[in-house]
This record gives structure tokens, sequence and C-alpha cells, in this order.
């Protein structure tokens, strides 16, 4: 496994591999797992998905300073390079991108990539303008890695969902791979700023898996839950946690992100149906969600 | 010569010829000519020199709507396919990208790529927009083509310093290359919009090149022109026309369009100086340059 803090020593290796294959006449499929470090098994997962898919995996990790608010984690976010390098090599990753702020910002950029409409809502709307820091730097790194295949975690739905939208407006040469949420066996969905919890606090965000999965039994099971009651139902179940401050509730039409009717069925909706929550913990945010499919089915989970 | 009108033939196209090449053990470059048709000798100059650097040539010819304001001249933009299909085979094109609009923007496009800053003044402040419109789909141009030089006239100055920051900003690896002027014999800079002059405009019209290049003489000459005297010249030579409605006479460093000091002396500044015209004759707005280098040698006209 080749670790590279260049953009261009990248871009070297990458050509070189390309040619190599290339003179046997077989264009090689490169799959690209970004991340910001931390890895856990969810992070695993997207790496086995783009092993089994990909004659080169890369995967790179860089804590992305322009899609943090001014209040948010930036500073804090945890960061385990040798832990990440450990586990990326276990995984078969061919290539890792460890890039520093410098050499993907070299100076400020003027340049930004904006997906509007999808990031009004939800995440969007909690985080100002923390989208278009995503869209901008997972453009950055597509120019760079020119993967056929990208993989992103379902936990991040709105993310996927903007990412999804940004590569057919923009005819990136790219196939999205959104990976199914992995959690602990207790239902916490995997993510790095879970090690910012105390033990009560991970103890009390059990109820984000909890009101999510409640919800998804009721589907699945038949009833005809609608938007307003599924909506209420979360609320509530959160709401005896005096632990969990909600930031929001939302349930909206996928990967669109419209706004739904309170009467709507989510199993009769026309399209998936996404159920995300967004709950404080102290100064920890944690999201969780759900996509209903039309038949009643709960996937992604 | 090859005529595309769908994304996905272009595509194969292209991918077929690379792995012609690649099984030899070579990665052909490929260089794309953006325009929006109704070529000129202008055009016929970025493909020659495309030619000259590209094992592959690639025209494109698209009139992108989302560049145009509401009052702007889309509808009645000219065209003539037929005359751009001899220019571009006679100056030895491989292919010609001719998408419709259905094609680029089979729905509305929600993502747009903006460059700051540089899109604040000259022909950005008069045409509120246009620049995201071209940065979004010379992006999506990018991405279909994946070229490794595109080639763009010193005419639009400021459409190359915007894509040239775009680039960086989001590591696209293509080389930008600047075209020079091409001007007619009585100096008028060519453009499409030419056409929609009547004789007297086009007589009146001189005066653009008339005043820039009157300026540059008298920089070569070694004369210590300030910015504010070359403005006021510049606006003075342009006003005497009685047809001519000045939009803008700018004068900005080159490429980060900065607002430079009345008192600079346009020789001794630190970076190259653009000196920028946008005049209106009647319904057609038509916009010329110099740039002035350090060592007082006025390029690109």
């Amino acid at each position: 496994m080749k670790v590279f803090r260049e953009i261009n020593e990248l871009r070297t290796y990458l050509k070189s591999e390309r040619l190599a294959s290339a003179r046997q006449g077989k264009f090689i499929q490169t799959g690209l797992v970004p991340t910001m470090g931390y890895l856990h098994e969810g992070h695993a997962s997207l790496l086995r998905k783009a092993r089994g898919e990909n004659d080169l995996v890369v995967l790179s990790i860089f804590v992305n300073p322009i899609q943090f608010g001014p209040n948010e984690d930036l500073d804090k976010y945890p960061r385990d390079e040798k832990n990440d390098l450990q586990l990326a090599e276990r995984e078969g990753a061919d290539a890792v991108f460890l890039p520093s702020v410098e050499e993907m910002y070299p100076v400020p950029t003027k340049t930004k990539v904006l997906v509007q409409q999808l990031t009004s809502r939800l995440c969007g709307a909690s985080r100002p303008g923390h989208f278009d820091g995503v869209t901008t730097v997972v453009s950055k790194l597509m120019h760079i890695v020119q993967p056929d295949n990208a993989y992103f975690g379902q936990k991040d739905a709105q993310q996927a969902a903007v990412i999804s939208q940004m590569v057919a407006d923009l005819n990136f040469d790219v196939r999205i791979v959104p990976c199914p949420i992995v959690r602990e066996k207790d239902g916490l969905a995997l993510s790095s700023r879970n090690v910012y919890l105390s033990p009560e606090d991970r103890n009390a965000a059990l109820v984000l898996s909890r009101s999510l999965l409640t919800l998804q039994s009721k589907v699945e099971a038949g009833e005809a839950v609608t938007v307003g009651q599924a909506s209420e139902d979360i609320i509530h179940t959160i709401s005896v946690e005096p632990r969990a401050l909600i930031d929001y509730v939302e349930i909206v039409t996928f990967p669109g992100l419209s706004a739904m009717e309170p009467g709507q069925v989510l199993a009769e909706a026309e399209e998936e149906v996404l159920i995300a929550v967004a709950v404080k913990f102290g100064n920890t945010r944690l999201i969780d969600n759900i996509i209903v499919t039309k038949k009643g089915e709960a996937i992604h989970v």
C-alpha cells in the first residue's frame, strides 16, 4: 500500500498504473473512498465494497476545513493516522491520499461548487455552507483521482443525494455507490464523532436508532404510518431522553429531498422516503436515518 | 472528422481512441476547443494551435443558455452549422461535439460552479450570472471530453482568467491555453457578434481597437502612462464616436483582475495589466482588450 501526501505524486502513480495496464489493452477501474479519517467499521465496509469492484482502490483522508462552520468541531475533530493506515492496509487499499490543508488549499479557494435546493433542508439548514464545502472538496478529489466509482456511506444520506446530483448535473464520469449504514450491536450508527460521547451520552444516543428502527418495524409490519405520525412518534421517543436536544426530525423524498404532506402514508409514497434525524448530546451532534421504499420495505439501515 | 450530438457517443469514441493508442503504450493528448459556433478566423487560430499540440482535437459547439441573461441575445445568437463543420474539417479537428440544449441540460441544473472575486468586475458586473454559466458549462465539457489542453481566446480575457482560476482551485487535470486576439486588417477584433453590426456601426466600432492600440503604441514607445491617464484617453477616444455607448473601460491586474491605483504607471506594475473595454453599438455589445506586461510590452493584441 502506498501513501501519498502530494497531489502530483498521487497523479504520477495513478497514471503509471493506468498506463501499465493499458499496455495490455485494459483500462483499469479505480475506486475512491473519500473520508475524513478516524476510520471505523463503516469506512471499512466502503473499502471492502470498493475492493470488490475495482482494480485500484484509493482511500483519501482529509479533514476538509471549508465544510466546517465557525462554531463547529474542526479543531477537535478526532485523528489517528496510524490506526487509519492499519485499517486501510487490512482492507486492501492500494493507495492512501493524506494531503495537508496547504496541499489542498495553497491559497483560499475562490471557486465553489454549489448544489441548490437539495442543500436547503436537513443538515444544510443546520450547517450553512457545509455542503458547498463538501461538493467543492469532492470535486477536487474527483479531479485528482479520476475514479470510475466513488463510495459514500448512507449515514450521510443527504450528502450522498447532493453528490449524486452534482455528478449528474456536471457530467462527472463516475458512478456514485451509496453504502448501507453500519451499526453497533445495540443500534448506534457508527460515526467518528461517537468518540466525543461520555458513557451517559453514549447510552442516551441509542434513542436515535431506537426511534428509527421502531418506525421501520411498524412500516414493515404493514402499518399505514403517515408522515405526520412518524414525525410525532420519533420526536416523542427522542424527547423522553433528557440528554437529547433535537436539531431536526425530517421526512422527505429521496433522493430529491422534497417536503412531503403530513397525511402521506410512508409506504404509499411514489418515491423512496428518507426519515432523518439530527440530535445534540452536549456539544456532540449525531445524525441517523432510515430510507423507506414505496413497497414499505426499509433499506439502508 | 466525426460529429457527435450525444454525450455517450462522444465518450465511447474518446475511450476507444485512447484505448487503441494505450495498447501501444502511449497516452494520447486531447485538445478541447470550446465554442458557441458561428466560427471565424479567431476560432480557426485556436483549432490550429490545438492541432499542433495534440493527438486528438475536439471542437465543441454549444450556445449555452445559462450564460445568457434574460435580456441578452440568446435567441438571435448567430448559427451556421454547415459553415462551422467546413471550418472544423479544414482546420483538422478530429471530432465535433454539437449537443442540443436537452442533451446538456435534460433537467434544469441544480449545480453551479462559481468563481468569486474575479467575476465581480468588468463583464461580470454588466452581465450578472454570466460567468457562473460559463464555468458550469466548461466544467461539464471538461468532464465529458477530459482534455489535456483547452484553448480559449484572449478576447474574452476575463473568461480566460476565471477559467484558469477554476482549474487551479478545483484541480482539473488540464492545461488552459490562452490564445491571442485575431483582428481584421482594420483592427476590429473578430467576434461572432460582429455579424449584428450595420455598416455604420461596423465602421464606428473601430474606435475600440483604435483607442487600445493607440495606448499600446504609447506604452511601447516608453511613455509613462498612468492607469488614470490611460482610462481617460480611452474614454475620450470612444466618446468622440456618437454611435458608441460605453459599458465599461476597466484597467485591472491580470490574471488577478484586481483594481489598480489611478497613479500607477502601466509599465511599472508588478503584474500584467489588462485594459478592457465593453461598448454598445445599438443592441450589439462588443468587447476588446490589450494586456500590458510589466516590461511595457503589449501582448495578446
